[in-house]
């Protein structure tokens, strides 16, 4: 097995690029996978891994084998190397090259009552973390970004999504592409906006549904409030005028799962 | 009125303490609020304010005197202590020495039918913060911290509640307390905690409830559980098995409003 000893060995210093610079995980249309439990997720969500590199006073070569799969190549690395690499600080002590995915809207396999939900331009990679985690926890059908603010193999996103990254089912695209791609598979779109809006509970989301969210600085873009099936806001009864958008997100979408009595 | 230039000012070096001994905080019942939106919630919260420290070259006197209220003495302050002072980079220039709440269980005012929050030693100050903001969006009668992990003025979560701190009626106690308070209300307590649980969506929060839940890394204790009218859960269907504590205490709280009508 191929050991690695030396920070200033060349590859390594790839995978610190891959780490830092969205061009360079663009470029080679692969991105790093932290942890064990992330790894597991990620190849459960059909994720390839190109090589998973290991720390062996922290866990063996069979178990790195069994995490990241028969196809791919396996390296020791130190300890040294294992935390220029990381990005948290844990004591995992694997670290893992994946194959990005398409995140093409036609990629996309709905079922046949969908329930979807939107994010457009999500700034803070803790929230669209945060989102994943909630659309995961509901098993929606599928989570679009429209307009994304960088790629979403951002470490930053990977980790704070703890693996629901891997976990659902994701596409990208413009606003305009998003918008297209939900009239052709005739799925309401329900914008979480206060413009013209009816109260979130008052509507029925048993039939395909897409719940939209903006971000919490700027709302959503006028073409989403002229597509809009309905816009829907929940009530805010108290001093603050906003709620969190994951927070909001979660309300919306749980009240969805309810009226369809959960079944997925 | 009176001036201050020195960061060596014993006044200043007091304020710093407060900001960063919660010893400090309670021995003088006074703790630091920071920017205008947050002192204009305080003082609707009922909070007294005992002085006011503002950057002239940020706003005026006349500003000041209206946000901090008349018995409050207005001092001038530089830059330079200013920043000092400040736990966030902004730029509002104003930072206000507040007199704490008693926060007893007996001084919280319930209305006929109430539905309370109850987090139980919830560690991250950002999760509070997030609770609470979610609690003022529901305009609920009252967030109870059982077993509170530190002070609450702690400058971290005023930071993250967004001044929601100050618009929910809050109080401690210990978990003992908070169950006795609860049960002499005759308020029912449902704990989202996993074991012999019922589906949240399935339950009643018609009449008097307390939402309860725990961090995330522990979950309720058991005192809690065997208070507990009822356990609830939210379905998980993904990979994951656990939701943030504010996004899942969040949903709990729309269901019951939802069941409410809103009606507060």
């Amino acid at each position: 097995m191929k050991q690695i000893t030396s920070a200033q060995n060349p590859y390594i210093k790839q995978l610190v690029l891959l780490q830092e610079k969205a061009k360079a995980r663009r470029q080679s249309g692969t991105f790093l996978i932290e942890g064990q439990r992330e790894l597991l997720l990620a190849r459960k969500g059909g994720y390839e891994i190109d090589t998973a590199l290991f720390v062996p006073e922290l866990l063996s070569e069979t178990e790195v084998r069994a995490l990241a799969g028969r196809q791919a190549e396996v390296i020791e690395i130190s300890r040294e190397i294992y935390q220029k690499l990381a990005y948290r600080d844990t004591t995992e002590g694997v670290i893992a090259v994946a194959k990005s995915k398409s995140l093409s809207l036609n990629d996309l396999q709905l079922g046949t009552n969908p329930l979807v939900l939107v994010a457009e331009a999500t700034e803070k990679p803790g929230n669209l973390g945060a989102l994943l985690r909630t659309a995961d926890a509901a098993k929606l059908d599928a989570v679009i970004i429209a307009d994304p603010k960088g790629d979403l193999y951002n470490p930053n996103i990977v980790r704070s999504s703890v693996g629901c990254l891997f976990t659902n089912q994701i596409a990208t695209g413009s606003t305009e592409e998003v918008i297209a791609y939900l009239k052709e598979n005739n799925i309401n779109i329900y914008c979480a906006t206060l413009q013209d809006s009816a109260y979130y509970h008052e509507q029925d989301y048993s039939t395909p549904t897409a719940l939209v969210v903006g971000t919490e600085a700027t709302g959503l873009t006028q073409p989403w409030r002229e597509a809009s099936t309905q816009n829907i806001i929940i009530p805010m009864q108290g001093e603050i005028d906003s709620m969190n958008v994951s927070v909001a997100a979660a309300v919306l979408i749980f009240e969805a799962k309810r009226q369809r009595g959960f079944s997925i």
